[in-house]
């Protein structure tokens, strides 16, 4: 049998039993789970270790390396994540929505897990476990596919949680793991649709387009944040410096740090120097033309405006109306996180309408996208595509829906 | 520039404005375009016969021809289409969720329109009105690409469309129709991510597996059905005789027919024996062993479990359990509709939620699966997929979400 008939066989087996498991039986199995890799702290320690030792001699950079690597305080905050998530509410077999229609049929939607999902991820093994209790939390069985850099970590955290799960009611095999590193079996998993309802790509760029291009199963695009802050004619400046200054530095290498500043032409003059003194120092300015004739700035290319930094560098462009930068943003953006900073109610209202993208802000910063600060407790990633979920997905949007139909031997006319 | 590049950036011009459109300019747009068809009556026809007389000529059969043929009927009905859709509430631009966060933000999760959707399809004309009329109503913009052999029709009723969007504030770019037959077109399109976020296929299952099987863009699966009734021990006989009389034969080439009848071993004497009188006459029935010993039919193969026959044939199987018949159905159904005849509440309950299907029924026919019967007033077809829409597709599933967030200077701690 191939390989991945033999996870996927496993995983189908397992499918109905956590589809219908009860939220008790749940949180007690991912109770047992946090209680597992605690008592395996050690080894998982020792495994990790190994993983940080390949690194350094393949010549890893230090940021990556410091994304691999586990301590005490790692473990024991994938262990709160555990106990967050046990906390949050079963998101299956809920109903908002139940009609009658005219011939006595009452229909209830109901919500039901979605049935395997695959991850498709880079390097923090803390993914392995936070996925998997999202997923068991919401009834789903899930494939992960860690990279090849993080095999040791994820193996020995992949055993904790088998070892926890077999305490528990909820089958051990509701979770499968590529233990295989051969890239063949990535291909496999991308189109295996005999088993798989969706694939989930976490990383970088390259691997998600790589999934999205290849991938026969549906799939879930998640992070690419180019985000813009739009400071309008009539914005509150101390307010939009603060946002501007949030929004870049509060954490440069994540999805809804600001990428590029957009202001209006009538308030350059007042706000550019504001900003070149609060940020210049340890942000790099690259501004057009306009810009460049008021604070001292790198000259923005072309490139510039389409690109997600992740990094101290900040994109400046001056702007004539709300309008052009609505049409900046749509044309830059990547439709993840866009901030306008107003008093117009006009021009907010405008902006949030005509900017396409998943979370669009008035008077805030691009930086609270994000399934915890939004109230979810929880996060698989943000999806940038508009099927299926956009923005944050939590448990609620882990899910699908079953109509269910009862009558009394209605017959169709 | 690319045959796709024109199409796609046609529609991309068209996107923001019918995106932000009144509930009023897009009715009377839709006003406009049904009031053109009704004048192009006449082209229609006559663009009609041709195809009509090119498909005889290629000896199509007559069946796929019917499907193709138009009349003054035919005409009224696509006319009555469109007129339902100006009467069904606009799904944009509504919320069931805001709630505020304990820094004072207040996030409103709003309905958007995807973008632009692709619509495959074969023979069915009307689906060319149907499809555009559905995307405007929901904001959408839509790329049509229909079966060359009704190139001649789609041809006038997409020419009757713009002509009637002209006379409106809604742009006539709003719909684009591939016109050259040429195939390679399909895989451009399948590729077009830049340009489209969501493709429909709709049509035969040859047409659905290669869509979902070289589709780059998101696709929402629809269409096939393999529904089975269960006859529980339980059921009242006469409720299940008229049930299974009605999903079998009321209609038999659509997808919410039913294709498998199972039957409890303690009800099978009573109950095959009057199946068989009603509806072997014009039902051919197959039959496992079981069945074979009470009534006279077929020997059913392995296939003809796994079957969307799409015709007056039913094949029947005994079996001991509730929970064989799940089984039976999670192994061999397409996940579409599936119906428990029952007085047993624990039966009831179990069936509906272990079974894994769009819409599981209680004593009724599985053919009101159906966004018509289901109230959603029309529909785009019925997803059998898990992501984005499961079950029948109406206005309320040609939507995606925007969080607006409102702040008055909230920075992330």
């Amino acid at each position: 049998m191939a390989y991945m008939d033999i996870k996927g066989m496993s995983l189908k087996l397992a499918e109905k039993k956590l589809s219908i498991a009860s939220t008790e039986d749940k949180n007690f199995a991912l109770k047992k789970v946090s209680d597992s890799i605690n008592y395996n702290r050690k080894e998982i320690l020792q495994e990790n270790a190994k993983d940080v030792a390949n690194a350094r001699k393949s010549k890893m950079k230090e940021g990556l390396i410091d994304r691999l690597k586990l301590d005490d305080n790692r473990i024991d905050a994938i262990i709160e994540g555990i106990d967050t998530v046990i906390k949050l509410p079963d998101p299956i077999w809920r109903s908002d929505k139940v009609w009658t229609l005219e011939n006595g049929l009452t229909i209830s939607k109901m919500t039901v897990p979605i049935g395997v999902i695959g991850i498709v991820y880079e390097s923090r093994p803390n993914v392995t476990v936070d996925a998997f209790s999202l997923a068991l939390k919401s009834g789903n069985c899930i494939l992960l596919r860690g990279s090849s850099s993080a095999i040791n970590s994820n193996l020995a955290l992949v055993k904790a949680i088998k070892e926890g799960l077999r305490e528990s009611n909820i089958p051990e095999n509701v979770i499968e793991f590529i233990e295989d590193t051969d890239r063949e079996h990535v291909k496999e998993m991308l189109n295996a649709t005999k088993y798989l309802d969706l694939i989930i790509p976490r990383g970088g760029r390259d691997l998600i387009n790589y999934v999205i291009q290849n991938s026969s199963v549906p799939t879930l695009q998640t992070g690419e944040g180019n985000c813009h802050i739009y400071v309008d004619e009539s914005g509150d400046l101390g307010k939009a410096l603060n946002i501007v200054l949030n929004a870049k530095t509060q954490r440069v290498g994540v999805c809804n740090a600001c990428e590029t500043l957009l202001v209006h032409k009538n308030v350059a003059d007042k706000f550019l120097p504001k900003l070149y003194d609060a940020i210049n120092d340890k942000v790099e300015l690259r501004g057009d033309n306009l810009v460049r004739n008021i604070i001292d700035a790198r000259e923005a290319s072309e490139e510039d405006w389409a690109e997600e930094f992740l990094d101290y560098i900040l994109a400046v462009k001056v702007v004539d109306s709300v309008d052009e930068a609505i049409e900046h943003i749509n044309k830059y953006g990547t439709k993840h996180s866009e901030a306008i900073i107003t008093e117009s109610l006009t021009n907010a209202r405008k902006f949030q309408r005509e900017v396409d993208a998943s979370t669009v802000y008035v008077n805030a910063s691009t930086r609270f996208t994000d399934g915890f600060e939004f109230g979810f407790g929880a996060e698989m990633g943000i999806s940038t595509q508009k099927i299926h979920a956009r923005g944050p997905v939590g448990l609620d949007q882990l899910v699908t829906n079953k109509y269910l139909v009862v009558g009394d031997g209605q017959i169709r006319k």
